[in-house]
């Protein structure tokens, strides 16, 4: 019997590099998918439904919301955003590795819903260095960039409730870690206790 | 501040491979040691005090029972033998990750008195594969090769009781995996408080 995918959710202050280092650990290691989520905003041109966004009503979402088919979800500028619990379970049933970014009052969310979800924290190396990269992303008006700052501080002082926290200094260093993380995940008793059981009957057939 | 180095205890039948595992672990991983063991039994002729064994007198072995100093211990054809707690300690304290070859009874009582260390246990793929690999040594008479895989079985059964379980099919495989869980291991909060704790304190200092 096939085991279940993981389930792994992966939070950081804006600028601690999340996309990337997501994208890294993807490459690495071929049993790890990235979640999509469902949001009731309309699409960019360059996006396309069912690969950046499951892109739906905001009356289907209100129906999922009643339904409780949603592992968690935010209202953001008027949209809805959030998790599909059967896209997670559906991907998970096939033994593939969800991995899904998200802050940290989703998290929270999954957690409860979820309580066998493996949480990582992606650490920026110094304040000054998430400063330098919001920065040097240009996108951002000094006031925002004052209000991320503080944002990230609140986010840094939740990440011990997480199961793991990485630094991200260096993007083949973090993105190493966090695929050995997830590889250590499979040699968890409770993921091993098939393997176990077959030993174990393996030697009912064994002549002794 | 420097964290305190793991201690890892590495349990399995007779025959799965603790030995060849352990060494080709450390080769892969320079921050760890293998433990000596304390033992009143005679050295043999190619044993060298303090690198096989500690060899100590039955008289100082029984005190250090009765002061405490011992993380484990049992008795073996009227030879003692056990792990120093002082040994663990210096190693640990200088950052070393220390791994310990031990059966499940000593495992258990390392678990009791040091809580934080991670034990591992090393299955055989199958129950043939694990009386092939004891028949190839060829030094067990057949009545104790049946005492070996009757005692495997009442080890296995435990071996759910450990944090991972690790299947030792292929030794690189295996390895890697143990090698991946130590990783893992770095990455707990418990391990990366003083970090956290450095970013925070870095964020009063930032010009923000």
């Amino acid at each position: 019997m096939k085991n279940k995918g993981l389930l792994i959710v992966l939070s950081g202050p804006s600028g601690a590099g999340k996309d990337t280092v997501i994208d890294r650990v993807i490459s690495n290691d071929g049993s790890i998918t990235r979640l999509i989520s469902a949001t009731t905003r309309a699409p960019r041109p360059s996006e396309i439904n069912g690969i950046d966004y499951f892109f739906i009503s905001k009356e289907e979402f209100c129906k999922n919301i009643s339904a409780g088919k949603l592992l968690e979800y935010t209202k953001y500028c008027e949209n809805y955003y959030g998790t599909l619990k059967d896209s997670v379970e559906k991907l998970r049933s096939e033994g593939k590795n969800v991995i899904l970014k998200i802050e940290i009052d989703g998290a929270r969310q999954i957690k409860e819903k979820c309580p066998d979800s493996l949480r990582i924290f992606i650490l920026p190396p110094t304040m000054q260095e998430l400063k330098n990269r919001l920065l040097k992303r240009g996108s951002e008006p000094y006031k925002n960039l004052k209000i991320r700052l503080n944002r990230a501080i609140e986010e840094i002082k939740f990440s011990l409730q997480y199961d793991y926290i990485v630094v991200n200094d260096n993007i083949d260093e973090c993105a190493a870690a966090i695929n050995s993380i997830i590889n250590a995940e499979k040699f968890k008793p409770c993921r091993m206790k098939n393997i176990v059981n077959e030993v174990l009957n393996d030697e009912k057939n064994t002549d002794r």
